[in-house]
Order: structure tokens, then sequence, then C-alpha cells
């Protein structure tokens, strides 16, 4: 199949509303409304690193961009539109369609646009670039935690971890742990309710110990974790901080955003991150979070 | 080398200006002043399909860049931020830095700010976002020639297309045509300049006759071009199309864009590309366009 009609079949929209120019020229043409600033966020899946290359093609596309739409969720941004890098060792109109079905199935249903792409041939990988807006000033940083602030994570913790563990040992898992790995939900709803709540917000990628170290290191603090030993990694999940005094508004952001949230410890002045079962022990994270180049 | 310090030690800048948040959050924040639009490209090169394995990584961090930048420069658009997702087959230090030079060396000149990025383990490849600004409603399109009007290209056809043909042939070129190769000059200024001047535009990446294609398709007009035959591909010049009357301010802008520019035929109002060489006679073009997936 020509790499033109590709695009033309399965991948251009027409344009409408802030996308004054869509998929099909040399670059798309957007309105940013007033008032409002532009987050920008991009990640590559690498056949093999990121995802197993038997993965259904349904399950990539919807996975490509979640993990994007989960970065604008931890800004607090609302989607709006994003390109796709999509290279391929070749051109088989079957995949094509039900990766674009994946796809889009949750772009539709997260208002977010598909704006322009490139198709390559090449091994197998998908590049998204997603852009979201949020008010003037109102984005949310791993920079602003304060000490006293209570910590809280989104939905459940490990799933995708124990998901990965089960596929690697047995090639097998239950089949919800499996859509947690597979089919993550980005947290928008929430991310958004949380502006002007969360001081400091991050989306777990590389597991919990890791994603809330780079929020102590922004933000200049330590914390103490009351957790039982737990596998993370891949959950997609906020990990955030709020004062104590909001933990009612947060609460209530949560229930509003149809999603769980659990206060897991406290930021506290010293730098450090202190982890505690639930005998009071202190103990060590099994390992550390998923590292694409590991040291020599 | 860790993934991190990776990022932190080449690609992490701080933000200012326009940047408000910029690479080391989940997402970038970015305001777009009042009055412009956001006009956004995405360009992935593959080891082996737009690059020979061994090209000095100097020359690959330009050449990503600048492809995108081509795009940018054909809407009309002024530079603005890009993001870089980057997969490499292992973390050599030497090698990401001789990138990042080449990268940022035409990044800083061509005033575009790295704003975020992922780096990931797997086969060589680089996929570039690039976001430029556009006042509110003066992109340049593909669609807008009319009958009559003159056909231009920037700088000169056919040097990159030619220094490809060498190098698969007899494994070298001169010099001069290497560079128009490996170190394509994005036509920016140009591109600004012929705002309000230039009906259609689009750059020349797939080869003439394809991308004018793409103008006559998108327009509904058809052309006459005079020239004799020629091989192009990789040119990233610009093909632009601009009423007779404005010959004189067309000329002006490449001028002041320090770049040539000559007209090479006519729009006409039937459908249909007719080549006419030197001597008067009509000929079909030797090869098509440069296609990444070619039929079966």
């Amino acid at each position: 199949m020509h790499e033109f009609d590709l695009i033309k079949r399965y991948f251009q929209k027409p344009a409408a509303g802030s996308v004054k120019i869509g998929v099909g020229d040399d670059a798309a043409v957007l309105a940013v409304p007033p008032g409002y600033e532009l987050v920008v966020t991009t990640d590559t899946m690498v056949s093999g690193v990121h995802f197993f290359a038997d993965v259904s093609p349904a399950t990539l596309g919807h996975k490509a961009l979640a993990v994007n739409l989960s970065d604008l969720a931890a800004m607090g941004a609302q989607p709006a539109w994003f390109t796709l890098a999509l290279t391929l060792p070749e051109a088989e109109p079957e995949w094509v369609d039900a990766f674009a079905q994946g796809l889009f199935l949750l772009a539709d249903s997260s208002g977010i646009t598909l704006v322009g792409g490139d198709t390559t041939q090449g091994p197998l990988s998908v590049t998204i670039t997603a852009m979201g807006l949020v008010p003037q000033g109102q984005a949310l940083t791993r920079g602003g935690a304060q000490t006293g602030d209570l910590v809280f994570f989104s939905g459940a913790i490990g799933d995708a971890a124990q998901a990965l563990a089960d596929l690697q040992k047995w090639g097998q898992t239950p089949t919800r742990l499996r859509a947690r790995l597979e089919c993550p939900t980005p947290r928008l709803a929430l991310g958004q309710a949380l502006r002007g709540l969360a001081t400091a917000c991050i989306d777990v990628s590389d597991g919990l110990v890791q994603d809330l170290g780079h929020i102590l290191a922004a933000s200049g603090r330590g914390a103490k974790i009351n957790l039982s030993p737990f596998l993370s990694g891949d959950d997609y999940e906020l990990l955030f901080t709020a004062p104590e005094h909001s933990l009612a508004d947060v609460i209530a952001a949560a229930v509003a955003s149809d999603c769980v949230v659990t206060p897991i410890g406290h930021i506290q002045a010293e730098a450090g991150l202190h982890l505690i079962d639930a005998q009071g022990r202190e103990y060590q994270p099994e390992k550390p979070g998923f590292q694409h180049f590991s040291e020599p």
C-alpha cells in the first residue's frame, strides 16, 4: 500500500474547531485559546523494549497514546492535539487498521485530535507527541511539594508490574492485571480536578520510588511512605502531594473523577525517602525503577 | 550512562522566555503569544532508510531538525520549540555529544528551543516534533494556487538526489553536493517573507514532481513546467506559487532572505502536470518520488 493512501485511509480527518489545518499539509495549524498555555509531551514505544513484539496492534495503539495522555494528566492539562510517528517493518493494512482502532477509541473518548504524523519503514516503533491546554500559570509541576504535605497515589499500585512479572515468569496473568499493563487509563479528569489543590504531581511510569524521587528532588524535600514492600512500574497513575487541610477537597476531586486516591505518607523537610512497612520497620525497595540504559 | 544523566548532561536547558516549563517535568508548558497560531510538524529518520548507518552523529543531529524546520518554513512559520525522541542501540556519550552539537548548532541559529523528549533503547532512529508560530490566518498552505500563477523553486534542484545517486553508484560525491544532501538549509526566512505573497507552498522532500502534485491536487489545478529532465528528492527547498504581478515582490523577498528563487512554469486550469524540456518537447519524469512503502 502506498504511503499516502495509508495516511489518507486511516489517519486523515477533516479539520474542525481549533484545528485550522490538520493532517495533509506540511504542518498543522492550531488555535490556542487566549488565557491558556500549551502543554507538550512526547513518548516513544519500541518493540521488544516497551512491548512484546506480538502485542495486539489495537492494544499498542491504545497504550502509545495513553502514556502521553498520562503526562498531560500529570500537568493538569486537558488534551487537545497529537502527532503520530509510526515506523513499521511493512505496510499491512489489517495491522494498521487495528492499530488505528485502538488509537482512535482512546483519542475520541479523551477529546484529543490527530493533527499530523509521519509513517516510515523500519523496526516497529511508535512516537506520539501530545499537546494539551492549561489555564495560564496553573500547570501542576514536580517542584511544589511542601513539608507536611500528604503524598497520594491514584488507583492501585503495582498491578502493571505484577502483570509484567507474571508474563515474564509464566507467560500468563489474570485478565484484569493484563489490562492494567496493556491498557492503562490516563487519569485526565483527576489531573484537571487537582489544579489549585495539588502542590506537586507526576505520573508513575518508572516506578513509585523513582518517580517520587523526582518530586522530592525538584521540591528539595524528603518523604516517609507507609506501604508494605511492593512492585511498581508502568502504572500510569498519578502520584501527587497536597496539604493536609485539603484532604477533603482531594477526596471530593477523586470521587468527581471516578477514581480512587490513597494517602500513603508525608513530605518531610529532610532529604531522603523512608519506606515503612506494616510492622513499622524501614525497608529498602526491592529493585530500582525501569531504566532504558542500564549502567555499565 | 544513566538515562536521566544523559538527558541532564546533553539536553536539559533552563526554561526562559516563552518556555514556562522546559525539559525535566512530565511535559513542557509554553506560552503562545496572542494573535498567533501554533504550527506543528513531525518527522522520523530511521537508520538505513533515511540515512546511512555510519552517518556522522553531528550531521544526523542537523538533518533530523532541518527536515522539520523545512516544514515550518513551508507554512511561513517562525520556529519556536521542539521535542526530540531519540532511540539508540546503546548510550555512547561521545556519539550523543556529537549529535547534540549538530542539533543545537542549527537549533540555536534558527531560534528554536528544545522543550522535551524521550530517550529509549532500540534500533537507531530520531523523531522530532517542531512547533512554530504564524500570525493568525497567515499560514501558507498547499491549496491556494490559482490559474496563471507562476511556479517557483528556491535554491538548486537536484543536488541532493545527485549526491545520493553518486554515493550509491560510486561511494563518493563532491563535498558541495554531499553537504546539500546531509546538511540541507531550511528556508525559514524565505517562508516567512512569502506570507501574503505566495498562494501555495510546500517543501520538496519527496521530489519536485511528486510535491508539485500535492499542490496541484490540493488546489484543483494543473501546471506546465519548463525544465530539462532532472533528478529531485531530499532537496528541502521551497516550491511555491504566486501571481505574475507579484514577481518583483517575490524576487525582493528572496534577496532579503539570502536565497535564489527561479520561476519554472505556470499553473493551469486543467488538471495534469506537463514537463517541457529545453527543446519544447514534453517528457515523462524519469522516476517517481521517494516512497517509504513501495507497492507490492
